[in-house]
């Protein structure tokens, strides 16, 4: 089968006939990928980011965010059946450990994560994965429609969600960063909660776009974000920061635009915050981590979105084409998700 | 191997030489059978009053709480290996649907129950379970010490457990009924919580032992203990009643001991709650059901366990006495928990 | 000043002359009335039901669902300034005792509830209330257009509020009664949550207006509800029942429709519920009390208003025509919420 | 009367004669004090640390750890009566704004602070406060002996409370400085949950008693302590933190040794936290602020306090001696907690 493989870090990935996954173990599952997303963690992948931590043994090939339909299971494997559409959990869990145990899959002891820890992705016609990645969808859904939402996608809703308690009618929520997992993250503040969402961004189409998607109020990131967010709250701050820029400094805006007894949550990463110990005290405020979500998560992402709550911008290359989606997304030519279709 | 079976309801069951259960799916496991619980429930099954609602071929094996040593493991089992101790959630679930994926196991919807479904259970020298039920102890632990906490200390404490954010130092929690879960309850409320506990029953010898083990008052349920758990409290009622009884008037008195935004727990059955609905306006209060716990709750509870913070009163029998235990426990003659040992 | 007063159980009130309500400790606060919604309760009280446990001295003014401008303030009050536009919470509470400390202001040791309690309430030119009651609006709010969320709405949205967290993206709904707090609970769940509203009423044009307030499915109450619950989720039954109605045989309805390991919220009253205590436990369910809201419920529920998210069908009436308004409410020929406007 | 009166930063305060505190406000209370904690927060702000926050007006009297009997009530106090025996939470509330409505004092809007902000403070026969800061006591207690869980007590204890969910039987809890508050925090996690304590100190004999009051393991803070926390913990780390000392160095360790999907309550204050955010991604771990606490906590930890599951040590000297104290606390001479008799 084609699949897109990197060789070697810092140089571009080829497109490599290699034979397709098999079955290793009773709850495996062989996925026909029906759509494959481009994120940017895959940049930083080719660069060599995640050598260290993830030590794949290259060539492997890319792909986390995936959406197909089954091609073949493993004798465990009971809850999905050969031809049904799904969508995919990016790090397919044990079941078996405390935090599995516990819905915490994102924590679980023996997980894998296809595309990034040392087992090869999506970005091919083939991809294994384990029956408990697989969330079941319509069969008449279009995998690459919404493939984006295995990654991009729960990561925004998981932030989301953890913070639904805190967001009763009367406070103030601030999305900064309308990107990829950004306008998602409105629609799902707009879809579970009555907060006023403030979005705020440097580029003024992710703005008119966050406008459209639920945004209440939009703020141009021009150096005078903190103020204007401290203006609409009466001087207090948001009582929920989403983060999803958290480098260049926005991290630190973040926690300064965050109101007393509020909250910043980190999804972005990239920079350093510095926070003296006394504001924690003083404010009695948080910094609170997200990572990806919980195959609950995916779930209910799943049916926001086929009630059409949620809705993604997508450009679709053939798996193929998939160079030409990693130069557009470096060089900053794509709008919304590109996604590979083999 | 040597196995109870309930050949006919209303008829002693018999010790019958049987095969062995074996492997029949990637994450079943077979357990040899160290401790072997004999709980009410059982003279119920004999009584027929699960047949409807189970649906077991007869004859079968009953033995719900178990726990001993993994003796084989299907190619799927990654938790566990062969000669591990082990106790033995009562309910093995598949780890799939959505409850599952929540950490609700009881919710599981494609569960079996060994010894009450349509599937052996541990009164028997071995018992086919699954990996999703093995919560593994330290390997000196003897199961016959701890079988009794699989299914009576499991849904103690998994009631205990729900309702700690209730509890908090100033309230007043009644356990109703100090036999085999209620003893167990109070011991997991004074190792959770601050609580006041008030321990009700209609036996003396119940709540002296209820007071070495943590209760701060005992009443004698002489048909005044409503009276009585309203004097203790100003004439509010718990804010949290532990109802281990619920039948003959012990449920309505429940509810009669609650307190205005209090919580009766249903554990036991039986019985009927009769209630206006405006009682549930005009005090706010609120009926919580509970069944047996989750995988946590179990592997909680035996963290407690090991450390000393609850302890079991047993009386172990041969698997070859199973007769005179059942016979015992109809008779009231147990003190504590029988276990069958085989 | 003119004021509705009760002399005599099952005999009409009368619009009498008496003197204006004085300040008589410092945090009173006397409320020039600008809309005081008519409810059955009022209905309730004529005919005598609440003599025994209220206790009014007769003749008392009755009206519990106020709101108005400040009239005149005491010396402990500072949230409020004579001539604001206010929404009075329809029980004052104190402040200093634990539940008010908590934020359960219903619970408070110390209230009473004027026009319900032995206080003079609201169908009247001035009303004696306290600076814990009121809400401060936006100056240019009518009133009488709001004052049927002092106690309709804010019994809504308490319950609904309590139960966001068990209403998850892909779970269902039922609210059972449209009518004055059904459909505010209505519009109440479409705004917090994404859960999968299903109305059921006897009444086609409440189903009618259910569907335009946000009912994704509307179910005719015609004696097959508990059926087409059950068919509409798979035979499940819904993870939250909301019970507006309560009496005549709708309370133990919405038990049936209660799924497994969900809630039925008791809002309404009348009737009796009926339960095995088996039931709480093979299904892990629970019944919910709820009454009325906190302060911080009706705070949140006029940002909702204000911003559009719940509207109110009333139908105003002269206080001078109070006994039409009383008439008309019991002869079911109100639309929406008869508000008396002095 | 006499008061502890700061005349001049950097300089020692005076013992001053000045008049007694009246009645200004309805609810306003005047206090007989019984005793009044001596806490480092005082010498903080004889170095001029608060003077620029707080901003008080030269000279006024310290002390806001307090505890004595009512002398004088306003006329719109209802919960205490003249006589009464009473501990004073530290930042009396308005009870009107959001934050008061919801039981989040210390996020009152309208709050003052006696003995920190521009209001005099305990140090001195009498004291005024409100309604809303007292909280009866028995009758029979010594306010002195109590005085010091009217800050250090309700800090450690508001920290622990809100971390009661995340410590359920199996997590580890890791209390980092086992000084004033944290021998307090120590008793409160062995009172309220069964989680494995760890305590960090410098000091063996803060280790010894932290032993004695519930430490199941104790760790000397000798440059290997994140290491020593990590083994005890498979390699993990600790569920929670509580970072009493958060300076120097202690609170990026208390960072380290927090566990993935941890969290780091920060209580103490002085450092400065920096944290890639990237950290807070791949761990998604979190950091709590913390500060002071409630009404319901300070009323909830009398409970404990009056059940003698929380002690304390102090050192009591009469007021004339307070700048002996203040040298004595500042030598670190003082073993527990001082506290001023008048």
């Amino acid at each position: 089968m084609k699949a897109v493989r990197v060789h070697e870090y810092h140089v571009d990935p080829s497109i490599d006939d290699i034979p397709e996954p098999t079955i290793t173990a009773p709850l495996d599952v062989i996925i026909k990928v029906g759509g494959a997303g481009v994120c940017r963690t895959d940049l930083h992948i080719l660069e060599g980011q995640w050598a260290e931590a993830m030590g794949p043994t290259l060539p492997y090939v890319i792909g986390h965010e995936n959406a197909g339909w089954v091609a073949e299971i493993g004798a465990g494997v009971t809850n999905v059946a050969v031809g049904d559409t799904v969508i995919l959990h990016p790090q397919p869990s044990c079941g078996l450990c405390l935090p599995c145990r516990a819905g915490r899959d994102m924590q679980c002891q023996n997980a894998f994560f296809p595309g990034l820890s040392n087992n090869d992705g999506g970005m091919a016609e083939y991809l294994r994965t384990t029956a408990r990645a697989c969330v079941p969808l319509d069969p008449s859904t279009n995998p690459a429609d919404v493939a984006a939402l295995a990654d991009a996608g729960i990561t925004a809703y998981h932030a989301v969600r953890k913070a639904v308690p805190l967001l009763t009618p009367g406070t103030t929520a601030v999305v900064q960063g309308a990107g990829g997992l950004g306008h998602i993250g409105i629609q799902c503040l707009a879809a579970l909660t009555a907060t006023r969402i403030v979005v705020v961004d440097r580029n003024p189409d992710a703005l008119a776009l966050a406008a459209k998607l639920g945004a209440d109020v939009t703020v141009v990131a021009d150096g005078t974000e903190v103020d204007q967010v401290k203006e609409l709250t009466g001087g207090a701050g948001a009582n929920v920061v989403f983060d999803f820029v958290a480098e260049q400094g926005a991290e630190n805006n973040g926690w300064a635009m965050t109101a007393p007894a509020g909250s910043q949550f980190v999804i972005g990463y990239g920079g350093e915050l510095r926070i003296p110990t006394l504001d924690f005290v003083a404010g009695e405020k948080n910094v609170i981590g997200n990572i990806v979500g919980t195959y609950t998560d995916l779930a209910e992402l799943m049916v926001l979105a086929q009630a059409g709550k949620v809705t993604l911008h997508t450009q679709q290359y053939p798996l193929s084409a998939a160079l030409d989606a990693l130069h557009d997304l470096d060089a900053g030519k794509v709008r919304g998700r590109a996604i590979l279709v083999p």
